[in-house]
């Protein structure tokens, strides 16, 4: 059996969206992983299906109840399931593609996605939520992320693409952003493609490649460069 | 005229996906923003329509051809279209939401969504395209990256979510992660509501949320704080 995906959301028409689509739909006929997206207003039990309620201590906005998202919790990942439960949060750790890599190795996932304005802690404690962030900025909801969390994972699932990935070095591999790409045609608008690249002395061209990366990262991302580094080797004291 | 969005793809159908439901779908009908989905190959010349070629310099993958994509821009955006032009693509630099309130003040934006190894760097060149990273990890392609763009812009356009934001505390606003929240039931599998958001002390209430923003962001973004105090407030020398 594949990856196995289980999305809990209070707009479960959302899904598969663009996932259904191209490489990663063709894998999800194919059976490569599966996806079930889970309606958390059908464990509501007032006859109104209400998930949500004003925010203890006051303030805007609306919290999704605790219990009722514990029960779709306990509902999609009885005791036993022993995938990781994530909730897509701008308040969580930034995604990475180390953790895509460790989540496309294990047998799926339990996806959150919040909405209003938060969700309530208790059940993020009780339940071991891990709160992930794809990113510094603000969607309209946990959808949005979850459907670029299954993106990054499905496509790198054994089989989804193929030969496609075989020996195409990505940005963050060795922690580097990666080089720029040319192809023909040899000149275009008056600019020509860098000679080295047409020179055939494959050594020189790496030798380039990894030049043009690094000085990529340098400028746009030292932050990079200051991860690797790491604790053990300390710039300075 | 509101909000005005250009893709430029190889998969229009993609487009606009989940954009169009909720509340950004209702926006998109009332016609508080716009999106035009531009295939990329109808400017390709060839009987063939190709797109791509093999890398310059050699290499796996296929990079998009500068001459077809260049006519794809020229005509989305003419000469006097003064939108900003992107590439979603993980070499640019950080989307963070200080840009995607830039983005919403505006008038619109091309969007360039990079499929295969890369585009080529002439044409990056050439067309002034600002390269845009959604995140350190990596997508099947630039689509969904540009549908979490949108997604992050139009939530913030006026109108969009009425007065569904106003009031409301945000990641990121003050720098900080947001705090904790509860709602009722006050106890939940034993575990109590903090005690100061049931005092109705609004100024505890604040200064209780404000060290709970503090901590959170201290344990997991202390990123966020290095940036906040910023070149001018050097910690050492």
């Amino acid at each position: 059996m594949g990856f196995r995906a289980t999305v809990l959301t209070l707009y479960p028409e959302m899904f598969p969206g663009f996932l259904g689509q191209s490489l990663s739909g063709k894998a999800l006929v194919r059976g490569d992983w599966s996806l079930e997206a889970v309606q958390i207003r059908d464990f509501a039990t007032d006859r109104h299906r209400t998930v949500d309620d004003t925010p203890a201590g006051g303030g805007a906005g609306m919290v999704l109840k605790p219990d009722v998202l514990a029960r779709a919790i306990d509902h999609a990942a009885p005791e036993g399931d022993a995938r990781p439960r994530l909730l897509m949060s701008p308040r969580g750790r930034p995604l990475t593609q180390a953790r895509v890599r460790e989540l496309a190795a294990g047998e799926g996932a339990v996806i959150v996605c919040g909405r209003f304005e938060g969700v309530d802690q208790r059940v993020i404690d009780a339940r071991g939520l891990e709160e992930v962030s794809i990113g510094d900025y603000i969607l309209s909801g946990g959808e949005p992320a979850a459907m670029i969390l299954l993106d990054a994972i499905v496509r790198i699932l054994p089989g989804v693409m193929g030969n496609a990935l075989s020996g195409v070095h990505e940005s963050f591999e060795g922690g580097l952003l990666e080089h720029p790409h040319y192809t023909r045609p040899q000149v275009w608008e008056g600019r020509e493609i860098p000679a080295v690249l047409a020179s055939g002395h494959h050594a020189e061209i790496e030798k380039w490649r990894l030049a043009e990366a690094r000085r990529l990262t340098e400028e746009r991302r030292p932050d990079l460069l200051a991860e690797q580094r790491g604790p053990s080797q300390p710039v300075t004291k």
